[in-house]
């Protein structure tokens, strides 16, 4: 395929005109349709995009040949149908995070998006942000050596939206990137969030989440709160890293561990600390969506598995259902499962 | 009793020469005995203590009639049997944090305590501190509303013990600031550690507790990290806090809150959110160590209970139980119960 | 004049574009031309300002009748044959700061805008700087009390222009705060620059001031630093403040001051420093750009003085010609006079 | 000389105690005498240092024959008399910094130590900070390229003393600094300062200096300030340097630069700038004092320059004079110039 990729933008409200705006940022992309229910929405984004058709009718686009590949940023519920129709129509599909409210949507689409020899990719932007990948890059080659464990907090003052938990609006990033980081999804979850400001709308957890290699992590997610807050630290054997996307330095390398100790006389020792230098190093300030884009046309044009992967995506899903589970349960220990019966099937 | 209260220090190891030498700047309190096992200890401490005996063993201070009081400065393990001597001896007790390694324990000093008519206090410092004390007044006065949830981290380089848990270590800390600043104790607790560095000594700890009042906090303890962090947020519904004990401005008020939403088209809706001056208000530099036993000296004086008081310090010993017994569970949610058999009693 | 006030924009460099985009923030103003002498740019500028006429040639824009206002945002030195054309062509006239690079030409274009009734407005946007406003409203309301001093850093990594020293670039901004804030102008300055990159381009500045008053200020300017700085301290004899533009607290008040000394023995003495609440206070977040031309707006229809004065603007010019004069003489001591010669025709 | 250096501390106000206590730590060193005009100030003192015979009369100092070295820790203004009987009774003599009120008192004190092969040592305590040091390493290793220029705050709220201005009692900490990282002293000054508390006792001075090789560095000294600050900026042509002596990271480096400008047109160009790592080097923490006395020690037993050498005070001084003829000539340009008489002599 020569020829421009041509992509489809279904849902312009907080977050599509972002994406529109990326994608024809990327080289060799077309957006060929931007559609939303509301008309007057249409018309205000589209504007910007003298070259995309303008719809209020989802079949539209389906119904287009020309059309390679779909985005879609729509409320989370309507993901799934709409996704589904999308490959259903042979389109590439690219659905917002999360992929889906259920892992049992989120795997039925994984296979007739195999089935059909298409791309589905969820947007887990964060995986292609550079100090995201910076960190990534640290664990890969060993510099942090095992990790022991991982602890962020994410606090966003911002939209509540009246269907949808803290968990399943903010926990994707951080559940994305625990798996993008580490290559494993936890075994087991706890949970325990409160529904401060609107009744029935968790807006603030604190999850705890263990993974088979033992790492651990705790995950702290927020709407409330004195002011923005995206602190990780990820403690490792031989170096430590903070991540902050706040800061001017995003990503602060510690070269400091802990030795084994001297043990003293009465069962009293001190760990020997050691205290190294401090490293910012230089990050890109490449756009993460651009990345992400340009990673989802390569898929498309190669076959390749993007970095955001189905599998990645639908692990996301599993740990967001089985937050959601603790929580109904009180904050008792969840299983994050595979689901056994699609498994299976 | 006009004369001064005269104190007798059991246990010279890390800690027990700051309460000596504390001891010594309270008004009308004299530091009468000094013991420890170790001769050379005694002897090393002793010369900054010219009035004060010496000895290595605990016998010559109990025996002696002259001495009023014994604060109990020894390893975690022995803080049991020896406040139990120093009570059946007829001494008011001081005993450091945690007070004793098992509920059960604390309930039979307490009562022992009660029948002799004698003061038993847990060392709590935190609670003596000017920071910590700020924000209880700020709590009490209404100022932060309803408090929706707490979330603290603590995390110190420093000693390991080879008998004893981070949870066991530094959880007293927040434990007995947040009962102190609540005026509950959690229902129940989940609990995450691993032990990184010594096998079967957790050295991180993830903790998520519930309270009666429907409160909710999150509290980190690790013994590993970049840096010396000790960060806790209130948040309340008129307004938050920012507490971190290494900070030059240790306390910080966030006129900020929530509003009720517009509620927009489509179930989606923005919070309003009210953003308001920060205040970052002149924290007195009393030393904690000096309030504390002032209020140790004047509970014995005048027979009222202290800030740092018995029932807070069984309470504080129950929650780090709950969390050995999540953690013995694998993290299950553990209930924070009184030892109903003792009650009942 | 109920219609709206149509201006014309001359100069679409790096700084010509965002004024443009301002003034269409504006009510009641329509931008009517633009104009840069490279065709290119204008046709790439015009296409955001459908409403608004294209062209290379300046008198265009000055033969119009319909054209009430001219805004230059050209290279400084063409900064008075254009002001000087507008205000003949009976043109209200904002030129950007600094107004010109000769005071003399400053009080010329002052006389001209005097005589004909016409508007004549340098760009000191800082003025109209939310932060700055704070600053001022605490200086006039005697907050501070009396201003001992104030020193400043302006760290900017940017923009070399081949004709231009760092103080006609970045002092402006300075000169015209103190000017603003303390409401007189410097008597005497010292000067030490230096051209660090280009042979003959002081990138460095370090300006002493001192004040009819008796406030003291330093000025430190800057295109070489490790990271952009924007820092003012402002010492008063009763309240003490610091202003960042970079921060999200771009003011604190330090309640904090200094009693007279208890005096001591042997000719020694300690002041008596006290040290209060600090407050960040809440700092709306108008763009001064658009408040700054809501300015002009209404000088130009009510007959008012604006904030950014013509007198201000010459003031500010007369402190960079002496800082320019104290550089040539090697950092001597340099005299602010008035233009005497102007002055006294 | 195998026998420890034998040492009397001279003057016990608020700084010697604490010259004695290192003194205390050095190897192979006897602090002999403790001596303050104040016989309540002796004996407090002199009950920490029992091995040290007290006394009020600096004579019985001087005319012991075992004592080798004397410590002058006094007012400023008795520095000359003390050093010049000390070395004229034949011992090695250590005086805090400054040296002397005057560059010919100084320079006198130089030559009768010379004369008398003794060491005369001034106290320049900062040349032996851990940080001070490693960025003097930078330079030497090139690390910074060319040094453009130094700008640096000290900002100390404390103690005034009525006979001294802050550019005698903080400056010579900032030109001692310059002094030993650039191993030139300026060859000009100018000084603005004021004084705000007290009458004639200037507490604020912006100083302006330019070196030999065409660097130039301001300093900011103060005692009036919302906060304590101790910045430091050194921008080389290859990297630069933050220090801050009251940061956890006390120097960070900047592996920062600005290339030769890409030339635009209309004369207008952006410099390209360089962005690199930041590093905090892992910097020691042994403390000045018992370096700058281990330093004090060595050259007496092996006869050869401490780092804090005479030469380096002599110029110290200079600067100082210089700063205080600009303050009385209002801010004019000031040489500083080594004094010609003397030199001739």
């Amino acid at each position: 395929m020569n020829r421009p990729v041509r992509v489809a933008v279904v849902g312009l409200g907080y977050w599509g005109p972002n994406l529109a705006r990326a994608l024809e940022e990327v080289d060799n992309v077309h957006v060929t349709w931007l559609c939303d229910m509301r008309r007057e929405t249409v018309d205000r984004v589209g504007r910007r995009h003298p070259g995309a058709a303008r719809t209020t009718q989802v079949d539209d686009v389906l119904d287009d040949d020309g059309v390679d590949a779909v985005v879609v940023a729509t409320p989370i519920s309507t993901h799934y149908p709409l996704a589904l129709a999308a490959l259903s129509a042979g389109k590439h599909t690219f659905v917002e995070k999360p992929l889906t409210t259920s892992s049992r949507q989120a795997v039925a689409l994984a296979r007739l998006a195999a089935e059909q020899g298409l791309v589905l990719m969820p947007g887990h932007t964060f995986l292609y942000s550079p100090p995201v990948r910076a960190v990534k890059r640290l664990i890969e080659e060993g510099a942090l050596g095992e990790i022991y464990f991982v602890s962020t907090s994410r606090v966003n003052l911002g939209i509540h939206q009246a269907d949808v938990s803290v968990a399943w609006d903010l926990g994707p990033h951080d559940f994305s990137i625990l798996r993008y980081w580490l290559g494993e999804n936890p075994t087991w979850v706890t949970a325990l969030t409160r529904s401060c400001v609107l009744p029935d709308v968790p807006d603030v957890a604190f999850v705890n989440a263990k993974f088979p290699s033992g790492s651990i992590a705790h995950v702290e997610l927020s709407w409330l709160a004195p002011s923005k807050l995206r602190r990780t630290t990820v403690v490792g054997s031989r170096q430590m890293v903070v991540y902050d996307d706040t800061s001017n330095e995003p990503v602060r390398i510690f070269d400091s561990g802990v030795s084994l100790p001297d043990f003293g006389s009465y069962g009293e020792h001190r760990l020997s600390y050691r205290t190294g230098d401090i490293i910012s190093p230089r990050i890109a300030s490449d756009e993460p969506l651009v990345v992400e884009f340009t990673d989802f046309v390569a898929a498309i044009r190669e076959g390749r598995k993007p970095v955001s992967h189905i599998d990645l995506g639908i692990d996301v899903v599993r740990v967001v259902e089985a937050v959601e589970r603790s929580l109904a349960d009180l904050g008792a220990r969840t299983s994050v499962e595979a689901d056994i019966e699609l498994e299976a099937a």
